[in-house]
């Protein structure tokens, strides 16, 4: 996320005295609840309405944001951190092409 | 999120081959099973284990990304637009200090 | 649920002394929970290991009912109570063979 | 759930021609999708409203029925059948007054 969102979203919250609400787990709940309205444009068919789908997304990536904020972590380098971890797990030779979970790969 | 995390997420898929499996049905369900694992972390308690909140934020992150770019838009922009209409819903003067939906607040 | 499996639930709870965590926030965060891992059975496929699918379709359906227990209502009178509701929502003359959300459907 | 609720929600299916909507997959992504709406009671506090706890709860309850009607299994059955797995994994003596997952209960 750009320093510059960042900020508009800070202020965001500021100005509406919101942060104490943003306890970490308060936000885990609502990435959850975000995740359930996003699953909706999907609920009775493999396509939804792009529009409802973006500003779903931006819900949940909105809270993404502020629970790394609230760890004082950068939300950035949280994704490259675990992405090394999940490159270890899923090695190209053994996992290209293939959707199964890391512990059900074939050697 | 920077250009250069994107490579980085978009050169891991491409060399595994898994773009075919990233329809945005699949990363809305996606999203849904990583956000229950988040909220594991805080399941019977109001503090998670940082470091695995750390990790299923980055799962959660990463497939938004990955949503975002499927839908060819830009993640940050997709924020900022429902920034504005959150603006809209939640004046500061009436919306300051309260968690109530937009519904809810008294005039 | 019948008598029997109610009481056989009740009994495993009190046995470990558990109902200290089962406030009916934290029942709501353990459906998620189990929801998300349901999921998880048709995360890259529209067909799930129908063992699996049992398992966290019973973790779900004890959450459920602890939660009515501790609400003390009966869970099939809430299904029913809530049948009436949908009932007129979605009457048979407009709603069948359609899966629409009630304010989408023709009139 | 005792007989009749259950042929009052066959006859409700019916009567509106969705069972062709009621796939596996499309109802474990309703359960997550109403898991979200009843997490959505506790979202920004520990208590919810209790009659919009009971309607949502009535939702996850209606379409687990649902999921173990379409996969032929008797979903207290599967609630039995999973109580003895977790019995087994939770003895009385180790997680009696503890919250932790089974892999991690001290010896």
């Amino acid at each position: 996320m750009s320093p510059s969102v960042r900020d508009q979203l800070r202020a965001f919250v500021d100005e509406r005295d919101w942060s104490q609400f943003h306890s970490p787990e308060n936000l885990a709940k609502s990435i959850a609840i975000e995740a359930g309205e996003l699953l909706e444009c999907f609920q009775w068919s493999d396509s939804g309405d792009v529009a409802r789908v973006k500003e779903e997304l931006a819900d949940i990536a909105t809270y993404c944001h502020l629970l790394a904020a609230g760890l004082g972590v950068d939300l950035d380098q949280v994704v490259l951190d675990k992405l090394e971890v999940t490159r270890a797990k899923y090695p190209v030779e053994k996992a290209r092409g293939r959707s199964e979970k890391y512990d059900r790969l074939p050697d």
